[in-house]
């Protein structure tokens, strides 16, 4: 794992369990077991939080990059503390609400918080952390915590957006590979834009040197999501931390998949006639179907396309000044967040 | 209807409906069919929005108060239009996530959105709705609107603990009645006393008169969950756009219902009995249940405390500066959201 995210997880670590202390109790409990921190509730005894999908590095990603993007300005990483906390957050406000709307039963080897608390309990926790990542930003010392909080916002909306067309998508079988990828784009790579300039913006770093890092963190998060789609289908539970083949389980119209269905191929008619089918999918029709998901070419094009995206995330990087530590590191992590784990 | 609230009705409902259209297509239609407004698509035909709980005022009432705060300081009402709508939409963001987690079918004599529109499309409409709250405030031409913002985010924090304490109660017997107005306190009364104080400050009030607005409206706020509960037991659903006993049927630890059963009464003892009865009750059980929380001195009691709210509201009124039509205006509508409908 890269440097920087164990001493993110270090740094911000304690200041978001700080934050999570503000909360009423009821909405605590949960928020505490969801983010893996110790003040949870007895329903999370015995059931200790292992790590994070994907390769662990899930739980400080993006603080360390919203870190990053502070010294990449020149400034101490401590001052940037607050807007790594928020987008951390608000990342978890999503991770509540998505796994109740996709109706996913585990998260990080554990149920999710939903299946443990209810429903009720884990909207109510997610809607915490979104009000209580505003609060971060404009209560800070830092005079430029307004445009972190606008910035931050303007990522919160295209989430939802990109989550709402995502639901949508899962009734239609006429979705294209254009429209997924605006998908994918508003509902991952926003927030890891935001996640990648906050930090520059909150300390007061020029409007050039934010723009070209929420560039970075848009193509970075793009081949993130690649990488998590590919993940879905050919990633192993150790290191996903969900069910084998869960999004093909789920039926998601994930991007390999869209590929597949989009291609024309014998392969990719098949899928959708498998797909298509009443009932549950059994083990045999999920291997059938992640072997047709790569057949119609669907693998290929996504790791070409997450590839791709990586390169145009460095180039990014080198396009902008900044202190050459920084920008490795940056790069580091961009590399190990989508290197394949399949 | 207070003309205040018709005048908020025609001040405001344009710019929510104009706010509304900022969000992504499957999003806006949720918060459009929530909301009443025709921008809502094929499932929301033939069930056009007939009236607003209690009373009709629901929809503007909020906004009607933010607007007159604004006036209370020497200031013309559209100046503080983004702050009423802002405050709108919080009410709307909890009214969206509250019916499901109440899992309540019906409101404003239609169904829920998530009854419409299916648990996470409603989920997702609310966090679209929140968020949106906060960018206009933020945006605004106001350098107020970082004080706004963060008086309304304490606000939304109040709301999700008294959401919090509301569902905890469900399943506990042991509710006392300070710790049931402490949650009304969090639940209806903070973002009342929010709506009555946000325009004040939005245009710039002195902090003074914005304590004294907001006292007002959290004693107004408590008055009208009083109220509120009342209604919810003995309203018509004519009144209410709810089935009649909605909250005794949801076995809800409403005021009245725990004042009856922390009475020490046989009257109480028979309704925790029947409430604690295994399967659904019938219309003969809620009748009775009714009839038990009257006989327990409920009923009286919550009529005494809604009476003594809205006394000390008005007091609250008329130990702060404001121009007399201002504070008879506000007096009005604490009066009429509280009038007597059963």
């Amino acid at each position: 794992m890269p440097a920087g995210v164990e001493t993110a997880r270090d740094l911000v670590g304690p200041a978001i369990a700080a934050s999570v202390q503000r909360l009423s109790p009821e909405v605590r409990e949960v928020a505490c077991y969801h983010l893996g921190l110790p003040a949870a509730g007895p329903r999370a005894a015995g059931v200790a939080p292992r790590g994070t999908a994907p390769g662990g590095a899930g739980k400080a990603l993006r603080p360390a990059l919203a870190l990053l993007s502070a010294r990449a300005a020149g400034v101490a990483q401590e001052r940037a503390v607050p807007a790594a906390v928020a987008v951390e957050l608000v990342h978890n406000f999503s991770l509540l609400h998505d796994d109740i709307m996709d109706g996913d039963a585990e998260r990080r080897h554990r149920p999710t918080a939903w299946k443990a608390y209810g429903i009720g309990a884990a909207i109510l926790a997610g809607d915490a952390l979104l009000a209580l990542a505003q609060d971060l930003l404009l209560e800070g010392p830092s005079p430029q915590g307004l445009w972190a909080s606008r910035c931050l916002s303007a990522a919160v909306q295209r989430l939802i957006a990109g989550q709402g067309a995502d639901l949508a998508f899962e009734r239609r079988t006429d979705v294209t590979v254009a429209e997924c990828l605006d998908m994918a784009g508003d509902k991952t790579a926003a927030l890891m834009a935001c996640a990648c300039s906050i930090g520059a913006i909150y300390v007061g770093a020029p409007a050039g040197l934010a723009a070209g890092l929420a560039s970075f963190g848009a193509y970075a998060g793009l081949a993130f999501q690649l990488t998590d789609d590919l993940l879905g289908i050919w990633g192993s539970p150790q290191v996903t931390g969900k069910p084998a083949r869960s999004d093909l389980r789920a039926r998601k119209k994930s991007l390999p998949v869209v590929a597949a269905l989009a291609s024309g191929t014998r392969a990719g008619r098949e899928l959708a006639e498998l797909l298509a089918s009443p009932g549950a999918l059994s083990e045999e029709d999920l291997n059938r179907a992640a072997d047709l998901v790569e057949q119609a070419g669907g693998r290929t094009w996504a790791e070409a396309e997450a590839d791709s995206a990586l390169a145009s995330a460095v180039s990014c990087l080198d396009k902008t000044a900044m202190p050459a530590g920084v920008r490795d590191e940056f790069a580091g992590i961009a590399e190990f967040v989508t290197a394949r784990q399949w």
